[in-house]
């Protein structure tokens, strides 16, 4: 069965987020000053081949936990969804 | 009222993506096989005040045209939650 993933790497609350404060100053600049806690994290998204669901979710955490997400300093929010093919 | 916000900048089909590219390579070398079609973006997640979700909506369009998207190479989705306080 094929899966949609879509993994959210956001920075911790405690880490500073030079990218957010860049893009905060950018909105500031252009007038939009009703924006505040900016923050800047990435997404990855790609298409995963498992027996069950069950077995998507926990081979995204491997690969979360093996490249994508630095526990250190970001944490992940995963959504897995049934391919339509 | 304060809104929270979420935006996802996805590349466009059309468009390559040597970031996705990259990760999608590391996955191979680490022996996860099964992931394909990887494709990378940002999310940048703010705080809006605003009189209300309509409102808070088309400032965040606004904010995407004038300053996080580059239409020609990517799209954004927009999600948009009442904050708790």
């Amino acid at each position: 069965m094929e899966y949609k993933v879509q993994v959210i790497v956001k920075p911790l609350d405690a880490i500073a987020n030079p990218e957010g404060k860049a893009v905060e100053r950018a909105l500031a600049a252009l007038s939009f000053d009703r924006v505040t806690k900016v923050r800047a994290g990435k997404v990855i998204n790609f298409t995963l081949e498992a027996d069950h669901p069950e077995k998507a979710r926990s081979i995204t955490e491997e690969i979360c936990q093996k490249l994508l997400v630095n526990p250190v300093m970001e944490y992940s929010e995963i959504q897995i969804s049934q391919s339509g093919n």
